[in-house]
């Protein structure tokens, strides 16, 4: 966040490149993207949820990306458009390019002689590459990360350090890979045999497609027989859990903790918030969202919002409460037979 | 999964070393297992599930393994037999056997001078072996991985990339780790004291019994004073944590995603759903089987299964039934005071 | 645990250091703390939970901590003290002192040149330390850890095998980190635009404030803009994910497997219990305690102690009762329709 030798741009060169209208001095100077909270004269912020209004009347920022509704909720210089966060997004990533992969093999890498790697990429300290992997053009890899053997990782990743690849897992291109990502580990396949768990052979891969991208720490199981496949454009957040045979439809985003148990499919362009359980052997179709912390047993066959929580209360107020939960189909019952003996009085002649 | 240059059995073969009865051509040869959907003709799939009637009336399989009650659901040359899905698990562990470790140690991998590895073991790239660490005939370790000190691994282990065990922990025979899992951190013991949390010491250790498979990301934690113990032939999936002093007993199985907290100990042959979540200083006796995503809070002495789950609905539904939760006692009341009060009119004479 | 050429104490040593009254004969050597159960007449134990009331009835002991309300509730030699559990925290903390750290950096580390290092450090095998990184005076770091660029690590931390610390975060004095935690991955920054999801560049970093510990394989996630802040004394369990922008107060602890999605403030002094889901952008105050497995989907602003759970039960009583919790506006509106006809019918004249 050092913003001195940082390029610096007016708002004019910035609507120019991203369109919108400037409403005050469009000659303002802009070298960074801040929140309204931090920001300085030489920081664009942006205004998308009114929650922040107050953040907004009191920012330092030299500029502020706005929508049309809010367009006089600030007198400071400001860029008017469609959708702040997504005109941020693109001015972020433009005032914060990647760095350029430095191509070369760190010395204290070791790369099987057999393995295929394209002379742009970027191999780090102490990395491991099996036997036939093939890594394609400007791939960066990280320290301490393992990629096995005949494992196939496409043009223009990014692996970070301490990812583990297991044999024969296929990587699709631009895919991002974070720290401690496990890719291809066996799926939880046994079956009961005289008292012992036998394990089940996982023969299958993971199969990752374009653009995606996983973050740290979450697994991904390799197939027992047939592929766990994540299509492209998925998006996985931190610690997340998915199980063998699954296949995420793309352009799906899932946030942080979620477990999907094995061989369920999930559609295209759902949303799983944050610590949700999604049981095995299930369908979820397109355009799903599911909350938080929701649990999902069964198949969701119809797109929407589906949701499985109990409010939270203060201790004692949930005590005296969720106890009746375990009694609902008494009290129920209950209810029923009130009904009918008040229909019963209220038939009666008086 | 190719199947070129692969072995071939007759179904003949097949029930010669794993019984069954063979209905249709038993001089059809098979390479692999394969799952309905995807076989073709060189492979051999099984009929478990109801649920996948359809995928069996449209398999290309060249032959199918299906029990009693559907030895005439296809036409297709089939083995009959009492579990098809076990049947399946010893078929395809034949097929597909685990590749034999080839002794030797990396020239990357750091060995301390005093660790004592048995030739016949594969010590991988980069791997880091402490001072006084033991290692088993051919157990293979993979590249990254950390072995503390004095840590002791039994023989025929399979020890995945970047897995990491802290020093003085024991480890039986035939256990697999997969990359991530980290035995032995500290357990998370802390005691208040003038405001500031102190760190109690965990002097305890890991002990691992025989046949024990931890999945990806998953963490078992050393104990405060005494050890945490997984009993032989205990199988966790992926990012499950097991709390300090805690012991898991013999042939249970824990799906992903499920916390222990400390002290809890589980008993033989229990079954643990993804994502359920056990406190501490529990008893869970043997042969409890608990669902997924439910929460337990209070120990379980007797066998059965136990749930605790929201249902899941669409999340406008969900608005509208929830915040009745927060009132129940309430509601409970209400309904006791209109039995009453319906008693005394129904005692009223008309 | 072996007590063999361990330095003893006599309980008058231990009292005339760490307080309390001394019941019983005082010259009892003690060498190291152990459970009750598993202590020996070298053992000193300690009893602060009615509950182990039998394993004090049966504990070989040669000393037990006892608070003043149990002085009474066993006859071998014992220390009378206000707080046992604190005591025993102090005692086994001198009784098992931190390993020193042995200076030097091991030859198959990978060290940037420009990376500065205390001589006093102690670097393990195969850890990769990047470039322009500053490492504080006996600081351990452990095999297969990886220091990512302009990494600043502060005095006397011990970070254990295999973590990844993303480059410009920031970590204080006295911090531990255990295996597998990931320091600064990008957070879950993503924008909707044209069907494909758009990254949004983290550019904040982590902050690590003294006196903080991070379980194994716990995550924090790099700000978007602003830093992710763990302030100094902060307890993180195992498994834990927090989400960027999150700034979590002095001194509070969480239990494992919880998460906290991004931009959400925890005050201090806080304890949050395993598996707990905190929702994003939300304000916890200070002194809030949350239950284990409890979803927070909306600000804490008072301090107290939070819950939303369903209490568990065998599985075919929940699958009676959980069912109405879907009907529950339903009986709600029966139970009010009940009331008025109800009403109607005492008013009516007899």
């Amino acid at each position: 966040m050092e913003t001195s030798e940082r390029p610096t741009y007016s708002l004019a060169d910035i609507a120019e490149r991203f369109g919108g209208e400037i409403v005050g001095d469009a000659t303002v100077r802009i070298t960074q993207v801040a929140t309204l909270e931090t920001a300085n004269v030489q920081h664009v912020s942006f205004f998308s949820n009114p929650r922040y209004r107050r953040s907004l009347d009191q920012t330092n920022a030299g500029a502020v990306l706005v929508s049309r509704e809010a367009a006089d909720a600030t007198n400071r210089p400001r860029i008017v458009c469609d959708d702040p966060y997504a005109y941020f997004a693109r001015l972020s990533t433009f005032l914060n390019p990647t760095e350029a992969v430095v191509p070369g093999t760190h010395p204290s890498a070791s790369v099987d002689p057999t393995a295929s790697i394209d002379p742009s990429c970027s191999i780090g300290a102490l990395v491991a590459i099996g036997p036939g992997a093939i890594i394609g053009a400007r791939t960066l890899i990280q320290s301490g990360s393992s990629v096995g053997a005949k494992v196939r990782i496409g043009a223009d990743c990014r692996i970070y350090a301490n990812v583990s690849i297991y044999h024969d897992c296929v990587i699709g291109e631009r895919v991002i890979l974070h720290s401690g990502a496990v890719i291809g580990a066996d799926g939880f396949g046994i079956a009961m045999e005289n008292g012992r768990w036998k394990k089940i052979p996982q023969i299958g891969r993971v199969v990752i497609g374009n653009d995606v991208e996983v973050g740290a720490n979450t697994t991904i199981d390799r197939g027992a027989l047939d592929d766990t496949v994540l299509e492209e454009g998925v998006k996985l957040d931190n610690q997340i859990q998915i199980g063998h045979n699954c296949r995420i439809g793309a352009h799906t985003a899932i946030a942080g903790c979620v477990g999907i148990a094995g061989s369920t499919r999930v559609g295209r362009y759902c949303r799983i918030g944050g610590s949700a359980m999604i049981g095995g052997h299930l369908e979820i179709v397109d355009n799903v969202e599911i909350s938080g912390a929701t649990s999902v047993p069964k198949s969701l066959l119809k797109a929407g919002t589906y949701t499985s929580l109990v409010p939270i209360s203060l201790h004692q107020d949930w005590l005296k409460n969720a106890s009746h939960i375990r009694h609902l189909d008494s009290l129920a019952t209950r209810v029923k037979e009130l009904e009918a003996r008040l229909a019963d009085l209220e038939r009666k002649p008086t």
